[in-house]
């Protein structure tokens, strides 16, 4: 089995809803995505996937919440903005171009800080 | 599939018992304790697991073991103070109060050095 | 399950041939290799595997790669010098002395940065 990673970093504002004590006054983080495919099979060229086709989706994403209040963001509405929340978010915005491309499996780990992440892995299938 | 992901730090003594050259003299680390719950669904307010509560637990092991000989402490008697055995103490600690919650798995990773760890997964089920 | 880990470095020049832009230039990176070993069972002395043992296995790799030009080391000769290609090489030479002792799985992670990497992870059963 094969994996490829790349990592972005966006600094972004939030604030939770819910039993969270301090973390329910809006704060920040400097957010670390990070981005790993897994798969079988590397191409003839002898990549699993294009890394700079990856990095450039993933800088985009990382763009699109870059100084902002993620309880702002429009594609975050109704979301309580947990790191489980945003890396939902960009899981579900990175699949659909991954899909049939004969990889196996998606994770989005989004740090809040170096001692915090929240990660989703889900199958490409 | 959900993770979240805490870490922690405490400098310690230790020597192994064995046929390990230099590491059976006492030294020491600034160990990194890294740990990882994973899951399949997240609550109503959007977690896997509160974040918050989980590092609480994880600062009170690193605590215990802080500014201390491994060799010395109670609760790690006649264990050689290898990497692996310092994971499984904290595994064993960390685990019981995390059953029965709807998680699937707890990791324990403890770093000696940026360069070397030893870790410990096993199911919560 | 257990895993021990161990992470070495080197400095090499590489460039790939096919559609990669600037990544086609002669180019380097400082790699970092990370090696992980999985497995159920502990020694009676209380490790998965000897880490020293390892990490002389790893710093051996590392060293015959510092400071060359990968695309013209002998042993990747015809290889499109990808960190998968890497990883697959890596992994080959360190596979055959670990088969036999009882571990499950070796993954070989190569970082060409800190923001990407290529693994390979396979079973040595």
């Amino acid at each position: 089995m094969y994996e490829v990673y790349v990592a972005a970093q966006f600094e972004a504002a939030h604030r939770l809803v819910g039993d969270f004590g301090p973390a329910t006054r809006t704060h920040g983080h400097t957010y670390r995505m990070e981005v790993i495919l897994r798969g079988e099979r590397l191409s003839d060229e002898g990549v699993l996937y294009d890394v700079g086709e990856l990095r450039s989706a993933v800088e985009d994403i990382a763009a699109s919440l870059h100084y902002r209040d993620l309880n702002d963001v429009p594609v975050l509405a109704g979301v309580n903005t947990t790191a489980e929340a945003v890396a939902d978010y960009c899981w579900e915005r990175l699949a659909p171009p991954l899909r049939g491309r004969g990889l196996d499996a998606l994770t989005v780990r989004v740090w809040e800080s170096p001692q915090v992440y929240a990660a989703r892995e889900d199958s490409l299938a």
